[in-house]
Protein backbone atom coordinates (compact mmCIF):
# COMPACT_ATOMS: atom_id res chain seq x y z
CA UNK A 1 0.00 0.00 0.00
CA UNK A 2 0.80 3.74 -0.71
CA UNK A 3 2.28 5.54 2.30
CA UNK A 4 -0.36 7.41 4.07
CA UNK A 5 -1.82 10.75 3.59
CA UNK A 6 -2.42 12.97 6.12
CA UNK A 7 -4.96 15.84 5.95
CA UNK A 8 -4.57 18.75 8.18
CA UNK A 9 -5.61 22.35 8.54
CA UNK A 10 -3.77 25.66 8.57
CA UNK A 11 -0.39 25.11 10.88
CA UNK A 12 -1.10 28.32 13.02
CA UNK A 13 -4.23 27.78 14.07
CA UNK A 14 -5.59 24.25 13.79
CA UNK A 15 -4.60 22.49 17.46
CA UNK A 16 -6.30 18.88 16.30
CA UNK A 17 -3.93 18.65 12.86
CA UNK A 18 -0.83 19.30 15.14
CA UNK A 19 -1.65 16.42 17.25
CA UNK A 20 -0.86 13.60 14.88
CA UNK A 21 1.34 15.19 12.79
CA UNK A 22 3.64 16.02 15.42
CA UNK A 23 3.46 12.31 16.28
CA UNK A 24 3.50 10.84 13.10
CA UNK A 25 6.69 13.22 12.05
CA UNK A 26 8.27 11.94 15.43
CA UNK A 27 8.32 9.09 15.14
CA UNK A 28 9.95 8.68 11.58
CA UNK A 29 6.29 7.59 10.04
CA UNK A 30 7.18 8.17 6.22
CA UNK A 31 3.62 10.24 5.50
CA UNK A 32 2.50 12.66 2.42
CA UNK A 33 0.63 15.48 4.28
CA UNK A 34 -2.27 17.83 2.63
CA UNK A 35 -3.28 21.08 4.11
CA UNK A 36 -6.87 22.30 3.60
CA UNK A 37 -6.86 25.99 4.46
CA UNK A 38 -9.80 27.39 6.88
CA UNK A 39 -10.25 30.33 4.46
CA UNK A 40 -14.11 29.82 3.71
CA UNK A 41 -16.43 31.64 6.00
CA UNK A 42 -18.76 28.93 7.42
CA UNK A 43 -15.66 26.39 6.75
CA UNK A 44 -14.01 25.11 3.98
CA UNK A 45 -16.31 22.95 1.74
CA UNK A 46 -12.74 20.83 0.63
CA UNK A 47 -13.35 19.63 4.34
CA UNK A 48 -16.82 18.86 4.39
CA UNK A 49 -16.50 16.77 1.09
CA UNK A 50 -13.37 15.13 1.79
CA UNK A 51 -13.59 14.20 5.66
CA UNK A 52 -16.16 11.35 7.04
CA UNK A 53 -16.62 13.95 9.91
CA UNK A 54 -16.36 17.25 8.60
CA UNK A 55 -13.27 18.10 10.05
CA UNK A 56 -9.45 17.91 10.10
CA UNK A 57 -7.37 15.71 10.51
CA UNK A 58 -7.66 12.89 8.94
CA UNK A 59 -5.54 9.83 7.57
CA UNK A 60 -6.25 8.12 4.28
CA UNK A 61 -4.34 5.00 3.57
CA UNK A 62 -5.30 2.93 0.61
CA UNK A 63 -9.23 3.00 0.95
CA UNK A 64 -9.25 3.63 4.62
CA UNK A 65 -9.84 7.08 6.18
CA UNK A 66 -9.45 7.49 9.74
CA UNK A 67 -10.74 10.54 11.61
CA UNK A 68 -9.66 11.87 15.57
CA UNK A 69 -6.21 12.99 15.85
CA UNK A 70 -6.04 9.97 18.76
CA UNK A 71 -7.26 7.36 16.39
CA UNK A 72 -4.30 8.28 14.22
CA UNK A 73 -1.74 7.82 16.44
CA UNK A 74 -3.44 4.80 17.46
CA UNK A 75 -3.03 3.60 13.46
CA UNK A 76 0.24 4.48 13.27
CA UNK A 77 1.44 3.15 16.86
CA UNK A 78 0.26 -0.54 15.25
CA UNK A 79 2.12 0.19 11.76
CA UNK A 80 4.91 1.27 13.50
CA UNK A 81 4.84 -0.76 16.88
CA UNK A 82 9.17 0.21 16.75
CA UNK A 83 8.39 3.90 16.71
CA UNK A 84 7.49 4.47 20.74
CA UNK A 85 4.30 6.28 19.90
CA UNK A 86 2.59 3.97 22.51
CA UNK A 87 4.59 2.86 25.96
CA UNK A 88 5.97 -0.72 25.97
CA UNK A 89 4.65 -1.08 29.59
CA UNK A 90 0.84 -2.39 29.34
CA UNK A 91 0.26 -0.24 32.63
CA UNK A 92 1.96 2.84 31.24
CA UNK A 93 0.31 2.49 27.83
CA UNK A 94 -3.34 2.80 29.99
CA UNK A 95 -2.18 5.62 31.54
CA UNK A 96 -0.72 7.03 28.13
CA UNK A 97 -4.58 5.83 26.57
CA UNK A 98 -6.06 7.67 29.82
CA UNK A 99 -4.28 10.95 29.23
CA UNK A 100 -4.47 11.57 25.95
CA UNK A 101 -8.17 10.62 26.56
CA UNK A 102 -9.05 13.01 29.00
CA UNK A 103 -7.18 16.01 26.71
CA UNK A 104 -9.54 14.74 24.00
CA UNK A 105 -12.78 15.21 25.69
CA UNK A 106 -12.16 17.90 28.20
CA UNK A 107 -10.26 20.85 28.89
CA UNK A 108 -13.21 22.79 27.35
CA UNK A 109 -12.39 26.36 29.08
CA UNK A 110 -9.24 26.04 28.18
CA UNK A 111 -9.50 25.21 24.34
CA UNK A 112 -12.16 27.46 23.46
CA UNK A 113 -10.93 30.77 25.68
CA UNK A 114 -6.83 30.47 24.67
CA UNK A 115 -7.09 29.40 20.76
CA UNK A 116 -3.82 27.69 19.84
CA UNK A 117 -1.85 30.56 17.29
CA UNK A 118 1.95 29.38 16.69
CA UNK A 119 3.18 33.21 15.93
CA UNK A 120 1.43 34.86 18.49
CA UNK A 121 3.55 37.00 20.91
CA UNK A 122 3.43 36.21 24.35
CA UNK A 123 0.67 38.48 26.30
CA UNK A 124 -1.65 37.51 28.93
CA UNK A 125 -5.43 37.72 28.39
CA UNK A 126 -8.22 38.26 30.92
CA UNK A 127 -8.98 34.53 32.05
CA UNK A 128 -12.80 33.13 32.58
CA UNK A 129 -13.71 30.67 35.66
CA UNK A 130 -12.72 27.29 35.41
CA UNK A 131 -9.75 27.63 33.79
CA UNK A 132 -7.71 27.36 36.82
CA UNK A 133 -9.22 24.26 37.41
CA UNK A 134 -8.10 23.40 33.84
CA UNK A 135 -4.54 24.77 33.93
CA UNK A 136 -3.94 22.94 37.56
CA UNK A 137 -5.49 19.55 36.04
CA UNK A 138 -2.69 19.38 33.31
CA UNK A 139 -0.02 20.41 35.30
CA UNK A 140 -0.72 17.45 37.92
CA UNK A 141 -0.69 15.11 34.92
CA UNK A 142 2.28 16.20 33.44
CA UNK A 143 4.04 16.50 37.02
CA UNK A 144 3.23 12.73 38.26
CA UNK A 145 4.19 11.02 34.78
CA UNK A 146 7.14 13.01 34.54
CA UNK A 147 8.17 12.21 38.18
CA UNK A 148 7.13 8.90 37.66
CA UNK A 149 8.80 8.20 34.15
CA UNK A 150 11.96 10.33 34.81
CA UNK A 151 11.27 12.47 31.92
CA UNK A 152 12.12 14.82 29.74
CA UNK A 153 8.98 13.47 28.02
CA UNK A 154 6.03 12.44 30.22
CA UNK A 155 6.51 8.57 29.58
CA UNK A 156 10.59 9.15 29.13
CA UNK A 157 11.12 9.17 25.24
CA UNK A 158 8.57 11.16 23.17
CA UNK A 159 4.99 9.54 22.25
CA UNK A 160 1.72 9.64 21.31
CA UNK A 161 0.47 11.52 24.76
CA UNK A 162 3.16 14.13 24.31
CA UNK A 163 1.85 14.74 21.16
CA UNK A 164 -1.62 15.00 22.69
CA UNK A 165 -0.86 18.21 24.84
CA UNK A 166 1.09 20.14 22.19
CA UNK A 167 -1.25 22.74 21.68
CA UNK A 168 -1.72 23.23 25.29
CA UNK A 169 2.43 23.79 25.44
CA UNK A 170 1.46 26.30 22.90
CA UNK A 171 -1.17 27.84 24.85
CA UNK A 172 0.48 27.88 28.00
CA UNK A 173 3.06 29.59 26.56
CA UNK A 174 1.77 32.51 24.71
CA UNK A 175 -1.17 33.44 26.97
CA UNK A 176 1.82 33.09 29.83
CA UNK A 177 -0.32 30.98 32.04
CA UNK A 178 2.18 28.72 34.30
CA UNK A 179 5.04 29.35 36.46
CA UNK A 180 5.83 25.85 37.75
CA UNK A 181 9.26 24.67 37.05
CA UNK A 182 8.88 22.08 36.33
CA UNK A 183 5.75 22.48 33.98
CA UNK A 184 8.19 25.25 32.18
CA UNK A 185 11.19 22.62 31.53
CA UNK A 186 8.90 19.99 29.99
CA UNK A 187 7.29 22.92 27.62
CA UNK A 188 10.97 23.82 27.00
CA UNK A 189 11.32 20.10 25.84
CA UNK A 190 8.43 19.83 23.53
CA UNK A 191 9.80 23.47 21.88
CA UNK A 192 13.08 21.87 21.05
CA UNK A 193 11.91 18.76 19.51
CA UNK A 194 12.73 18.84 15.61
CA UNK A 195 8.87 17.90 14.48
CA UNK A 196 7.41 21.02 16.72
CA UNK A 197 10.46 23.21 15.10
CA UNK A 198 9.51 22.27 11.63
CA UNK A 199 5.72 22.55 12.06
CA UNK A 200 6.63 26.47 13.84
CA UNK A 201 9.05 27.38 10.64
CA UNK A 202 5.77 26.16 8.68
CA UNK A 203 3.33 28.12 10.55
CA UNK A 204 5.36 30.94 10.55
CA UNK A 205 5.31 31.39 6.89
CA UNK A 206 1.73 31.10 6.51
CA UNK A 207 -0.21 33.80 4.89
CA UNK A 208 -3.60 33.42 6.49
CA UNK A 209 -4.82 35.25 9.10
CA UNK A 210 -8.33 33.67 11.37
CA UNK A 211 -10.07 36.71 12.81
CA UNK A 212 -11.62 34.65 15.38
CA UNK A 213 -8.64 32.50 16.85
CA UNK A 214 -6.93 36.06 17.16
CA UNK A 215 -7.42 36.52 21.03
CA UNK B 1 -3.24 -9.40 40.32
CA UNK B 2 -6.77 -9.43 41.90
CA UNK B 3 -9.53 -8.54 39.78
CA UNK B 4 -10.00 -5.16 38.47
CA UNK B 5 -12.91 -3.05 39.88
CA UNK B 6 -14.78 -0.39 38.28
CA UNK B 7 -15.79 2.60 40.09
CA UNK B 8 -19.19 3.73 38.63
CA UNK B 9 -21.95 6.34 39.22
CA UNK B 10 -25.76 6.14 39.05
CA UNK B 11 -26.89 3.70 36.76
CA UNK B 12 -29.99 5.56 35.84
CA UNK B 13 -27.61 8.48 34.63
CA UNK B 14 -24.46 8.23 34.52
CA UNK B 15 -23.81 7.55 30.95
CA UNK B 16 -20.19 7.09 30.67
CA UNK B 17 -20.38 4.56 33.37
CA UNK B 18 -22.50 2.83 31.04
CA UNK B 19 -19.93 2.62 28.40
CA UNK B 20 -16.94 0.58 29.96
CA UNK B 21 -19.55 -1.31 32.19
CA UNK B 22 -21.20 -3.08 29.15
CA UNK B 23 -18.00 -3.51 27.45
CA UNK B 24 -16.30 -5.59 30.19
CA UNK B 25 -19.89 -7.33 30.64
CA UNK B 26 -20.33 -7.76 27.58
CA UNK B 27 -17.27 -9.61 26.74
CA UNK B 28 -17.52 -11.74 29.79
CA UNK B 29 -14.82 -9.95 31.85
CA UNK B 30 -14.59 -11.31 35.69
CA UNK B 31 -14.44 -7.49 37.49
CA UNK B 32 -15.90 -5.90 41.06
CA UNK B 33 -18.20 -2.96 40.66
CA UNK B 34 -18.66 0.05 43.19
CA UNK B 35 -21.24 2.79 42.25
CA UNK B 36 -20.60 6.26 44.19
CA UNK B 37 -23.87 7.88 43.90
CA UNK B 38 -24.18 11.57 42.23
CA UNK B 39 -26.30 12.17 45.77
CA UNK B 40 -24.45 15.56 47.38
CA UNK B 41 -24.87 19.43 45.29
CA UNK B 42 -21.88 19.98 44.33
CA UNK B 43 -21.00 16.61 43.71
CA UNK B 44 -20.03 13.51 45.51
CA UNK B 45 -17.02 14.35 47.84
CA UNK B 46 -15.77 10.48 47.52
CA UNK B 47 -15.97 10.65 43.65
CA UNK B 48 -13.20 14.00 43.67
CA UNK B 49 -11.19 11.98 46.63
CA UNK B 50 -10.69 8.43 44.94
CA UNK B 51 -10.95 9.28 41.15
CA UNK B 52 -7.70 10.81 39.39
CA UNK B 53 -9.58 13.16 37.44
CA UNK B 54 -12.41 13.94 39.69
CA UNK B 55 -14.82 11.87 37.59
CA UNK B 56 -16.41 8.71 37.13
CA UNK B 57 -16.04 5.97 35.17
CA UNK B 58 -12.49 4.76 36.39
CA UNK B 59 -10.89 1.63 36.78
CA UNK B 60 -8.74 0.27 39.66
CA UNK B 61 -6.35 -2.80 39.01
CA UNK B 62 -3.69 -3.38 41.76
CA UNK B 63 -2.23 0.19 41.93
CA UNK B 64 -3.09 1.23 38.59
CA UNK B 65 -6.33 3.77 38.25
CA UNK B 66 -7.35 4.27 34.82
CA UNK B 67 -9.62 7.35 34.04
CA UNK B 68 -11.95 7.52 30.66
CA UNK B 69 -14.29 5.18 29.11
CA UNK B 70 -12.65 4.48 26.40
CA UNK B 71 -9.18 3.89 27.98
CA UNK B 72 -10.56 1.67 30.10
CA UNK B 73 -12.47 -0.56 27.36
CA UNK B 74 -8.41 -0.58 25.50
CA UNK B 75 -7.08 -2.07 28.72
CA UNK B 76 -9.50 -4.36 29.28
CA UNK B 77 -8.80 -5.34 25.09
CA UNK B 78 -5.68 -6.08 26.03
CA UNK B 79 -5.82 -8.48 29.24
CA UNK B 80 -8.67 -10.26 27.34
CA UNK B 81 -7.61 -10.34 23.58
CA UNK B 82 -10.58 -13.03 22.78
CA UNK B 83 -13.13 -11.40 23.96
CA UNK B 84 -13.84 -9.28 20.81
CA UNK B 85 -13.69 -6.11 22.20
CA UNK B 86 -11.77 -4.76 19.39
CA UNK B 87 -11.88 -5.95 15.81
CA UNK B 88 -9.78 -8.57 14.26
CA UNK B 89 -9.16 -6.43 11.48
CA UNK B 90 -6.70 -3.50 11.52
CA UNK B 91 -8.53 -0.88 9.23
CA UNK B 92 -11.83 -2.09 10.92
CA UNK B 93 -10.06 -1.61 14.65
CA UNK B 94 -8.67 2.06 13.53
CA UNK B 95 -12.67 2.53 12.60
CA UNK B 96 -13.87 1.38 15.57
CA UNK B 97 -11.27 3.44 17.63
CA UNK B 98 -12.13 6.28 15.38
CA UNK B 99 -15.94 6.44 15.71
CA UNK B 100 -15.74 5.12 19.62
CA UNK B 101 -13.17 8.64 19.80
CA UNK B 102 -15.55 10.67 18.10
CA UNK B 103 -18.30 9.80 20.65
CA UNK B 104 -15.77 10.76 23.05
CA UNK B 105 -15.22 13.96 21.84
CA UNK B 106 -18.19 15.10 20.11
CA UNK B 107 -22.50 15.61 19.89
CA UNK B 108 -21.88 18.15 22.39
CA UNK B 109 -25.44 19.25 21.63
CA UNK B 110 -27.18 15.67 22.05
CA UNK B 111 -25.41 14.94 24.85
CA UNK B 112 -26.36 18.06 26.97
CA UNK B 113 -29.72 18.62 25.93
CA UNK B 114 -30.80 15.11 26.36
CA UNK B 115 -29.27 13.31 29.32
CA UNK B 116 -29.37 9.68 29.63
CA UNK B 117 -32.14 8.28 31.71
CA UNK B 118 -32.90 4.71 31.28
CA UNK B 119 -36.53 4.80 33.24
CA UNK B 120 -37.19 7.27 31.69
CA UNK B 121 -40.98 7.32 29.54
CA UNK B 122 -40.57 8.14 26.06
CA UNK B 123 -41.51 11.46 25.17
CA UNK B 124 -40.26 14.33 22.76
CA UNK B 125 -38.70 17.25 23.87
CA UNK B 126 -38.04 20.58 21.86
CA UNK B 127 -35.24 20.59 19.98
CA UNK B 128 -32.16 22.99 20.23
CA UNK B 129 -30.37 24.32 16.78
CA UNK B 130 -27.29 21.54 16.24
CA UNK B 131 -29.63 18.33 17.29
CA UNK B 132 -29.97 17.21 14.08
CA UNK B 133 -26.52 17.62 13.28
CA UNK B 134 -25.42 15.39 15.93
CA UNK B 135 -28.24 12.99 14.99
CA UNK B 136 -27.93 12.54 11.26
CA UNK B 137 -23.99 11.96 11.45
CA UNK B 138 -24.61 9.08 14.36
CA UNK B 139 -26.88 7.62 11.93
CA UNK B 140 -24.63 7.88 9.50
CA UNK B 141 -21.53 6.15 11.15
CA UNK B 142 -24.02 3.25 12.08
CA UNK B 143 -25.89 2.59 8.78
CA UNK B 144 -22.23 2.89 7.61
CA UNK B 145 -20.62 0.58 9.85
CA UNK B 146 -23.89 -1.68 9.65
CA UNK B 147 -23.85 -2.35 5.87
CA UNK B 148 -20.16 -3.41 5.52
CA UNK B 149 -20.40 -5.67 8.67
CA UNK B 150 -23.87 -7.15 7.97
CA UNK B 151 -24.15 -6.39 11.32
CA UNK B 152 -26.48 -7.09 13.85
CA UNK B 153 -23.61 -4.95 15.60
CA UNK B 154 -21.46 -2.30 14.24
CA UNK B 155 -18.31 -4.53 13.73
CA UNK B 156 -20.55 -7.67 13.15
CA UNK B 157 -20.27 -9.06 17.02
CA UNK B 158 -20.91 -7.22 20.04
CA UNK B 159 -17.93 -4.83 20.66
CA UNK B 160 -16.26 -1.71 22.59
CA UNK B 161 -17.81 0.68 19.60
CA UNK B 162 -21.12 -0.17 20.32
CA UNK B 163 -20.73 -0.33 24.08
CA UNK B 164 -19.19 3.63 23.76
CA UNK B 165 -22.79 3.93 21.54
CA UNK B 166 -25.05 2.96 24.32
CA UNK B 167 -26.03 5.59 26.03
CA UNK B 168 -26.89 7.62 22.36
CA UNK B 169 -29.25 4.62 22.25
CA UNK B 170 -31.19 5.17 25.12
CA UNK B 171 -31.71 9.05 24.27
CA UNK B 172 -32.50 8.41 20.88
CA UNK B 173 -35.32 6.07 22.20
CA UNK B 174 -36.86 7.60 25.10
CA UNK B 175 -37.01 11.51 23.37
CA UNK B 176 -37.70 9.63 20.09
CA UNK B 177 -35.34 11.03 18.36
CA UNK B 178 -34.84 8.68 15.43
CA UNK B 179 -37.18 7.07 12.61
CA UNK B 180 -34.91 4.72 10.30
CA UNK B 181 -35.93 1.19 10.47
CA UNK B 182 -32.11 0.61 10.20
CA UNK B 183 -31.44 3.00 13.37
CA UNK B 184 -34.34 1.06 15.05
CA UNK B 185 -33.27 -2.16 14.58
CA UNK B 186 -29.66 -1.49 15.86
CA UNK B 187 -31.12 0.24 18.94
CA UNK B 188 -33.70 -2.86 19.67
CA UNK B 189 -30.38 -5.32 19.02
CA UNK B 190 -28.49 -3.13 21.44
CA UNK B 191 -31.50 -3.04 23.80
CA UNK B 192 -31.82 -6.72 23.53
CA UNK B 193 -28.23 -7.65 24.89
CA UNK B 194 -28.00 -9.42 28.38
CA UNK B 195 -25.53 -6.42 29.61
CA UNK B 196 -28.28 -3.88 28.27
CA UNK B 197 -30.83 -5.90 30.27
CA UNK B 198 -28.87 -6.59 33.59
CA UNK B 199 -28.14 -2.21 33.91
CA UNK B 200 -31.38 -1.73 32.92
CA UNK B 201 -32.91 -3.80 35.31
CA UNK B 202 -30.48 -2.26 38.25
CA UNK B 203 -31.16 1.42 36.70
CA UNK B 204 -35.01 1.08 37.38
CA UNK B 205 -34.01 -0.31 41.09
CA UNK B 206 -32.53 2.95 42.10
CA UNK B 207 -33.32 5.52 44.65
CA UNK B 208 -31.67 8.74 43.19
CA UNK B 209 -33.09 11.69 41.39
CA UNK B 210 -30.95 13.80 39.73
CA UNK B 211 -33.40 16.55 39.09
CA UNK B 212 -30.99 18.29 36.71
CA UNK B 213 -31.24 14.97 34.03
CA UNK B 214 -34.97 14.66 34.52
CA UNK B 215 -36.33 17.14 31.10
N1 LIG C 1 -11.92 15.34 18.07
C1 LIG C 1 -11.40 15.74 16.77
C2 LIG C 1 -11.47 17.25 16.65
C3 LIG C 1 -11.25 17.75 15.22
C4 LIG C 1 -11.56 19.23 15.05
O1 LIG C 1 -12.37 19.81 15.80
N2 LIG C 1 -10.93 19.87 14.02
C5 LIG C 1 -11.16 21.27 13.72
C6 LIG C 1 -9.84 21.96 13.38
S1 LIG C 1 -8.66 21.97 14.67
C7 LIG C 1 -12.01 21.40 12.47
O2 LIG C 1 -11.88 20.64 11.52
N3 LIG C 1 -12.89 22.38 12.44
C8 LIG C 1 -13.63 22.70 11.27
C9 LIG C 1 -15.09 22.54 11.48
O3 LIG C 1 -15.50 22.07 12.60
O4 LIG C 1 -15.82 22.87 10.53
C10 LIG C 1 -9.96 15.21 16.65
O5 LIG C 1 -9.39 14.83 17.69
O6 LIG C 1 -9.42 15.09 15.54
N1 LIG D 1 -14.50 11.64 29.21
C1 LIG D 1 -14.89 11.00 30.45
C2 LIG D 1 -16.16 11.63 30.99
C3 LIG D 1 -16.47 11.25 32.45
C4 LIG D 1 -17.61 12.07 33.03
O1 LIG D 1 -17.89 13.20 32.59
N2 LIG D 1 -18.28 11.50 34.05
C5 LIG D 1 -19.37 12.17 34.75
C6 LIG D 1 -20.51 11.20 35.05
S1 LIG D 1 -21.24 10.48 33.63
C7 LIG D 1 -18.91 12.66 36.11
O2 LIG D 1 -18.15 11.99 36.79
N3 LIG D 1 -19.39 13.83 36.52
C8 LIG D 1 -19.15 14.30 37.86
C9 LIG D 1 -18.39 15.57 37.83
O3 LIG D 1 -17.99 16.01 36.73
O4 LIG D 1 -18.22 16.10 38.94
C10 LIG D 1 -15.02 9.50 30.20
O5 LIG D 1 -15.12 9.09 29.03
O6 LIG D 1 -14.97 8.68 31.15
Amino acid sequence: MDKPTLYIGNKNYSSWSFRPWMALTGAGVDFEEVLIPFDFPGGNPDIKALSPTGRVPFLRHGALKISESLAIIEYAAELYPQAGLLPGDRADRALARSVSMEMLSSFQTLRSACPMNIRRAKAKIALPDGMEADINRIETIWRDLLQKSGGPFLFGGFGGADAMFAPVVNRFDIYDLVSRNDTLAYMETMKAHPAWRKWEEAARAEPWIVEEDEV
